[in-house]
């Protein structure tokens, strides 16, 4: 098979990017940010998006609602990940990358006991239904912080049943918004941006305006823990997760 | 005089934008950067280069570093006024903003009596002189804070002497890098980037992957705080401020 190399020459000479030349490589997301987010460090997967519902019960992960994106991400990436191999077995993937990105408001942490909004309950905001949502909830968190966050996880082959290794890891960034007035909230709303996004608002975008502040990393807001992500996967090569299936 | 309309119709319809649009704005800072973030709100101003030299001694500044990137950027925004006036005085800026942004290590608060690195000194970071020096620079943060501080000034006409108002506002986040070993920060610097960029680094480019979280605005980072910058015009509107200058 002869396929373009998903790492350019601006990635970093380090052994996890030397590593991943003229490999397979997957990303399970149809979001152009997150193929933004690779490609800055270099890395220019295929997309395939997943065909998971992201529909798994919310009351579930009731106390630990940050697993909700991990237990998503993880669908989604081994769908896929089966999904090519059955495709065409004799071209596996080498690594697919999946993400799922919530919004949890208020912070898990401020509900828990002795936190600021104790007695409050933490939900994971989904898309807004509508414009009229959107407004209500960004009239919420005004003045308040509201937790990202995202979960990744990786599937790539093993000679083990069922023919492949999962790994997964999260990343939060509180965000807090500033003291937004309606006659604001109104305008970001018409501007129609943020109505496809968990919370209702895209920091990268227009969106940015509403939001004094975050505490974290700032890629993870925007879909995809870049340099996170990188650390953990050098520290997984390290490690020799990946030496039977990168021979 | 006819001219392009500096605000564009993505631009939130906020009483701030309306009353800039079809005024003469100029942004006195080179940096694509800076262009872009202001795009992203749109606005789009003229870019006109401040000459302003930017060699205030430190010293002058020692304990109180946050107010270096203002008289810098002070500097540039009414040289610049002043150089447009000069060259068609039928014709004056409605507003010239400018932006300094340095970089500062330790940051204050933490050299500050009771602070994590007291006992050291904090000093405004440049640009690295060269590859060295940007590795020695980056290996001294690894694993610690630095404070990012942009300085942004607008200056507009008034009928007072000397011919124009001036007001500033500063920006401060806290940048926490990984502990970033040499290699890591060898490859870095081996890319080419962030030399010509205060503190050796780029938030926004492969120097993010250096980089665990951030305390503030990203954007701040990059080189222009935007939701500040906007949510003080607002104010300084809504107070009166620009009455006199855009009747």
């Amino acid at each position: 098979m002869s396929r373009p190399n998903p790492v350019d020459a601006t990635a970093l000479p380090l052994p996890i990017f030397q590593k991943l030349a003229n490999r397979r490589i997957i990303l399970a997301s149809a979001s152009p940010r997150r193929k933004d987010i690779l490609a800055t460090m270099g890395l220019h997967p295929e997309v395939v998006p997943s065909t998971f519902a992201e529909d798994l019960p919310h009351s579930r992960f009731a106390g630990n609602l940050a697993d909700y994106p991990i237990s998503t991400g993880a669908e989604k990436a081994m769908e896929v990940y089966e999904r090519l191999v059955k495709e065409n077995e004799r071209d596996p993937p080498d690594l697919v990358i999946s993400a799922d990105t919530v919004v949890i408001f208020p912070p898990e942490k401020d509900t828990a006991e002795g936190g600021s909004a104790h007695g409050e309950v933490s939900e994971v905001l989904e898309k807004p239904i509508n414009k009229d949502d959107q407004a209500k909830v960004l009239g919420l968190m005004a003045g308040r912080n509201c937790e990202v966050i995202t979960g990744v996880t990786i599937v790539y082959p093993s000679i083990e049943a069922p023919g492949f290794k999962v790994h997964s890891i999260s990343c939060s960034t509180l965000v807090q918004f500033y003291d937004n007035s309606n006659e604001v909230i109104q305008a970001y709303v018409d501007s129609g941006e943020g109505l496809d996004r968990a919370g209702g608002f895209a920091i990268q975008g227009l969106g940015g305006i509403l939001i004094e502040r975050i505490d974290g990393n700032y890629d993870n807001c925007v879909g995809f823990p870049s340099a996170p992500f990188w650390r953990w996967m050098a520290e997984l090569d390290e490690d020799g997760v990946f030496d039977e299936a990168w021979q």
